[in-house]
């Protein structure tokens, strides 16, 4: 279950403190000229240690191309795998992973679904991971399918307060400071995508997009359109009253998030999903050890006091991944 | 696209109007005594017509299964397949539909995607279609992989009032006299599932529930757990503190809802889906026709003031589509 | 594992003594208008009981549409459910199947398999399912992809014989009498295929052509082009020498059969497959029951004395769906 | 289409004259220690330059793993990538052939497919990604589902000739001095599977064996047990009578090759491949341009005078990926 993808399939490997992460990209189209910057920028977009408030790993996360591309970039139509070694692993700062079960983290279930733990860190469940979806959806944006359609993702509100970035900044500066993580909700807009994507029953168009969005690490809910708040309304406030502009059949409002019947109708695709605070603290925590017997978890290592701030380009190369997979489908 | 799961395997066909609906499930271990009466049991919860307040479609909605099965509803391991006859189609209640778009229906979506619409109704787009799916989930909840498994949902708010029962009943009943219809949300608690079951990238267990919930008609969010609330609070407000209970490893909270790096914890999965409500109102509307002309839609037919009512056994269903095959694959 | 094809999928079910054959053909395009008359006829080449040669098992075989098309049988783009009830099941006649292995039957090992069978027959192992088969691949032969494009089988050899259809139909004619049985070899040409279809490392088209022939029933072997004759020459014999006809690139000979590297290359594809004789002879056979005891099989019930003559609407049906599905894929 | 396998998959990438080779293998299952030696003696079988009779590319061919091991090579349950990386490319060699339509290679059918050929060599379509299977089935043959079971291939004729491999190994000398190349016969043989694996409809055992094998480079015809032979026989020629020996079922011959009705009955399965005459000669041959132009093919550069040979250890590793995925997916 590292495969991503019908048409367009990003099979992915590596764990945090192996060797190295990369993936196979399979069904790109031959004869597309890439940007090796376009990749660059979004996985510059992902990395931590930008700033105070992210954390501190410092890796450069440029990936080695290694088939499926000419030297100068151009697709062959054969699967693309890249690869990025992991440098900066400082697996000892994890050592208590292996004896202790941190809260809200997958130490517990991974050891229950797998029976074993990689010792050297967090293994598949780690954000780390995201980088290869980055590159992925890096490569998917430039497809010749994609042209015309736009990806926009920000961060909409953080620990409750969704005011102003200032405002947001400030609330995640304090929970650095304390010690402390805090959650967030990232929205994102795609326009320009055509009428028509997606189908009646199993695979709508919103489906596969909370499938996707859903595998993001701390990913908590999805919702499209007016979502949750479309759940206390009644039907008249929420009817999208269809128009004619300049001979084009278009709607009055866009509560349905531009799906209806999990088909996309030409308007703007919106949607939002909601990020659990990091549950790694800088503070010590009452917990059991692999026996069951209780044990504290001492505070340390890397600190990422708001996930939901870097997910912001992986939810984008999520949904690119998804909608190339489904315009290629077609 | 009109095949769920994976190792068990539902394949679906039937357009509303057309001659039935019905499936194929594939992948039920033999020798499995099934029970008729749980089949008719929860194809009779979903059935409309049980109230005033749901729509007045009448039909048995009782499968034919044509095989896989002993004449004594033993599974023979080979694929079971069921029909049900559509016999109340009134066809003619839609006649406008093939001509006007009505809003926040598939109508026009579908348009786009296939170009051709079933002339006799709402083709796949109809919630008709999650009769195959109670039918398909009253088998999987009882395969012997589920034994000792809850899955029980409930409507826990309608148009924004979470009251009581009671209440709800009130502002549907409301709707229904204003010819108006309105949201609600669905709560879904499955208990007994062991720890481990699902997958740390993708196929994680609640991107596989939410792409379930969101394939059923009118879904407008996912979230489990704390969901969204979670995005509004602190990592040390949402941190499910790790004990011992009886020599077993358990957690003082639930905020994770049962699922922690996409795999189960041993906990109850908690989950909640929003849907919009019902787009057919009883109420003329402005709209446009297939050549983009203003157009009004005429209130007529049945009308189901609150879509959500009618969701509850679909989501139970989905959830116990899921479950199994996540079970059988392991 | 009831389901042939990625983009055009043909699920299938039905135990031969059970209520009904049927499938379920996803991934037909909208619009199509499909002849019912093109379907009977391949039904109708399959159909036992046409001649003293074939078994007499006597159903008409004609199948119900149950979804998917409109009244006067256009494709509406969703899945194109059919059933064909089974009518003359004559389950007496196979009384010591229950009890007695066959030779050569699938018996012994469908009970490793799934320790049930169907006590009324030869379940899914029985050549009725490739009924199934055959009404799909008239569907597909009838798509717009596969315009242009000739698929067409016959019998080269049988029991040796491979003079003169005449002289094949003495020595069936011969077996038949002696209560004997004779396996045979089905030629399958593919005319008007272009090239550039498959793909160079898995998925090849002849790769794709095996899987799908070595499906059907008593199927024993598989070759294109020059096969097994191949491994005995040298590459000086072998050599499909390039030449330009009309401005077009074409080959002086074809013993590639089509195929260079997995893709078509537009010369006519050319398989071969073998069938062995059908394992029910009309002679007492010496065998075990179920719990190892020496026992004898009495000969009885219908005998059909070469399955390969059969064969040959089945190979076509399977070359239909493979190519249909192959092409839409691109 | 570069992913081999159901729940044993592996993906592969790499062109021949690209920088790397390689693949992810994933649904290993965790905590299996694995020897390299077995993977590099498996390497080794199939190196080119072993002897002055099979190509001289020499490269070590170890491949470095890069995710899904312990350091000391114990299974994590994530996905197994490995990279052998490309040192010997030699490109120069085949300047021509991005001009020129080499008989019976994919040049011109590569061209039909994609448009777009690497312009260092022969891309997907070389033999060189068949080094990645035999990594993924070096490691397959270690699982424990594997174990007690034997994989075992071995040349069994060359042009014709099946004397002796003394005899045959003339033919091969032979046909190298005269820059000519011959076809060959590979039998495989399985022991120790138990019975009951594979399917009685699609996914059949021998189906999925087949496609296995015709995905084989210059394979040209799959049988098994007596396979095209079987087609020449009458019915009482082929029974394979059941016995008890020991209170274990079993058959006094084996003209099934250990298959039934796509089922295993526990006999060796026992399959041949047709594989045809390298196409590569040491000859000038006469062609066309890529304009279709006539031209002329020098004869230069590496020559292995039966692709046979070589393909023995990859025969085994199919067999190994195959087999190992069934069993895991049972």
């Amino acid at each position: 279950m590292n495969t991503f993808g019908k048409k367009l399939r990003l099979t992915t490997f590596g764990e945090s403190h192996g060797k190295a992460m990369g993936g196979i990209l399979d069904g790109v189209p031959a004869g597309i000229q890439l940007s090796m910057e376009i990749i660059e920028r979004e996985t510059a977009r992902r990395r931590p240690g930008q700033s105070a408030l992210v954390t501190a790993r410092n890796e450069k996360d440029i990936p080695e191309f290694l088939s499926g591309l000419t030297d100068g970039m151009v697709t062959l139509g054969t699967p693309i795998a890249f690869m990025v070694r992991n440098t900066d692993q400082h697996s000892s700062d994890y050592a208590d992973m292996e004896r202790l079960y941190r809260p809200n983290h997958a130490d517990y279930t991974y050891d229950m679904r797998y029976g074993i733990r990689d010792p050297r860190g967090g293994g598949r469940s780690s954000a780390r991971e995201t980088l290869n979806w980055v590159i992925g959806g890096a490569v998917a944006r430039q497809l010749p399918c994609m042209a015309g359609i736009s990806i926009a993702a920000r961060i909409v509100s953080v620990g409750g307060v969704a005011d102003s970035m200032e405002e947001m900044m400030k609330v995640v500066a304090q929970a650095k400071k304390d010690g402390d993580s805090v959650g967030g909700v990232v929205e994102c807009v795609v326009s320009g995508l055509p009428a028509g994507l997606g189908n009646p029953v199993f695979g709508k168009l919103h489906a596969r997009l909370a499938e996707a969005m859903m595998s993001i690490n701390a990913a908590k809910g999805f919702e499209y359109g007016d979502g949750f708040a479309a759940a206390s309304q009644h039907g008249t406030e929420q009817a999208d009253i269809f128009t004619s502009q300049d001979g084009k059949i278009t709607t009055l409002s866009n509560h349905s998030g531009g799906i209806q019947g999990g088909i996309s109708n030409g308007q703007d695709i919106v949607m939002r999903i909601a990020f659990k605070p990091t549950p790694t603290l800088l503070r010590d925590l009452p917990t059991v050890d692999k026996a069951g017997h209780p044990a504290t978890l001492r505070a340390k290592g890397r600190h990422d006091p708001c996930v939901a701030l870097r997910a912001v380009p992986v939810v984008e190369a999520m949904a690119a991944l998804t909608l190339a997979d489904m315009l290629l489908e077609r």
